[in-house]
């Protein structure tokens, strides 16, 4: 039988090799749709151990700004990480790989991704993830498609994890403050522990799964979008919902406040905001307009799939 | 001898009065200033107690977007009110006067202003308020003059003010996650507590006198720049200078926090935020330039006066 040790350095190496192929792929699949974006690479690392490859795109075709982050950290636990975990332990290890993505037509939604794992030197571990879209525009069947996919994903693992993970996402990707939804929601699953090495493998592949669902649903997004004529009207209210998106990320969001809050990589957190937003006081959309038409997606959560 | 109540009573109507002709004295200038701009009227009430005057102004000639808010609420003193005060007490009042104002031309600063007072039925009460400038470009004069103006308020008052509230400011207005300023800061005070009545007459003139340099100070500051030439790159640079203040305001004031967090009325807080902000990844201004000139005065907090 393997010591602990070893099986902590195995599955370190799994997790980081895997994610960092998920990064590649994700990337590789944006690149060609977008047909004229590269992602530029910064290596980084951690003085305390650890670090990782941000990737970020600026004024392609379709994509305006985008990351496509990947990192793999380690060393002493620090004390704000600990407080997630019953048992004390003196190493931790986390990795992830976090997309987010500001197209340039109104018509394309913006989205999110993420997929992240932690593990102590004691053995306790979880792993968190999850796709989120925000389009400016809703297109019902877009929504539809959307959700569907993701239960496709989550169906072939457990047959509770569609509803309880989109129950999560729609809990999560809410502006109290707006009474707002921040866009139309998808999946977010958070410290999910595998109880066992089989358990351990199941949810990295359903992790593995989602990140490489994200690719194909989101070109097939921007291909359907990205060749639409807009006016300034429309790119108006993009830039509205955006600033609602900068609303969310900087007040509320759990991993970017972390981030700040521990002095992390300031660049490669806020690639999530976008390029440009706009604050224009007691904006409400006209009624019966496309803009209204959406805004009503986002009042309350929708149940796509019954 | 008058009952503390009525003391009470009378301190409250005082209080709202002056900070009522305030915000009236701040608009009259600002709007003969800008030529064009008229600052729309909200009258709200608070459901437990008190009520404001928003007042917003959208697309003036000089101004782009901006506030000027009057407010004074009352009632059952709420929790996240308590933990300030060493007394506990049934009772509260506050008031205050905020203004941000978001200029078009690149080379006219943000400002922000506010006066504000709080008490509880006990009869512990205390006052703040400050004024920032935030340049995208620093003219070194304009900086000079207008801490300048600061200390000659405070100077009236006080010896020592200038200095300790320019100290406040300079830790206030900072972005850890950036490692910058906001600007080139101005005076900041915060719970300074009146001994006795002739102490509270004290404190409300210095916040009067204060609210009443600010439109002198400002509407020069308008009308030196207002008529300058910009290009499109001095315009992305305020826009990215924005994008700065975006990121402080909702990752560390205070007082934005404080009332998103505890259900205010979230158009009069954000009236804060600029109609535009840019968010370009690594942005980095040119060896050299004006940009990078101005860049610098944000790096370390400025001694302007010796």
């Amino acid at each position: 039988m393997k010591g602990a040790d070893t099986e902590f350095m195995e599955r370190r190496s799994i997790i980081e090799n895997s994610f960092r192929g998920l990064q590649q792929n994700i990337i590789a699949a944006l690149e060609q749709e977008d047909g004229k974006g590269r992602f530029s690479t910064e290596n980084w690392e951690r003085t305390e151990g650890g670090g990782g490859i941000t990737r970020l795109l600026s004024k392609g075709k379709i994509i305006e700004k985008g990351g496509v982050n990947f990192s793999a950290v380690y060393g002493k636990t620090p004390d704000a990480i600990k407080k997630g975990f019953s048992i004390d332990a003196e190493e931790f290890f986390a990795s992830g790989v976090s997309v987010v993505l500001h197209p340039e037509n109104p018509f394309v939604p913006i989205i999110h991704m993420n997929v992240r794992y932690f593990e102590l030197s004691s053995g306790e571990a979880w792993f968190g993830g999850g796709i989120d879209l925000t389009p400016a525009y809703v297109f019902h069947e877009d929504g539809l498609a959307f959700h569907q996919a993701l239960k496709t994903v989550c169906d072939r693992f457990d047959p509770q994890w569609y509803h309880q993970f989109k129950a999560k996402a729609d809990r999560y990707f809410y502006l109290p403050h707006r009474q707002e939804c921040r866009g139309i929601g998808g999946i977010f699953y958070d410290r999910i522990k595998p109880q066992n090495e089989k358990d351990f493998e199941k949810l990295l592949a359903f992790s593995l799964n989602l990140g490489n669902t994200f690719a194909p649903v989101y070109t097939t997004l921007m291909r359907k979008h990205s060749g639409k004529e807009f006016t300034e009207e429309n790119k108006n209210w993009q830039l509205h919902r955006r600033a609602r998106y900068v609303e969310f990320n900087l007040v509320h969001d759990a991993g970017t406040r972390f981030g700040l809050e521990t002095n992390g990589r300031t660049e490669s957190i806020l690639m999530s905001l976008p390029p440009m937003a706009r604050w224009e006081s007691n904006f409400i959309p006209e009624a019966g307009s496309a803009e209204e038409k959406s805004q009503q997606y986002f009042s309350l959560p929708i149940d796509w799939i019954g």
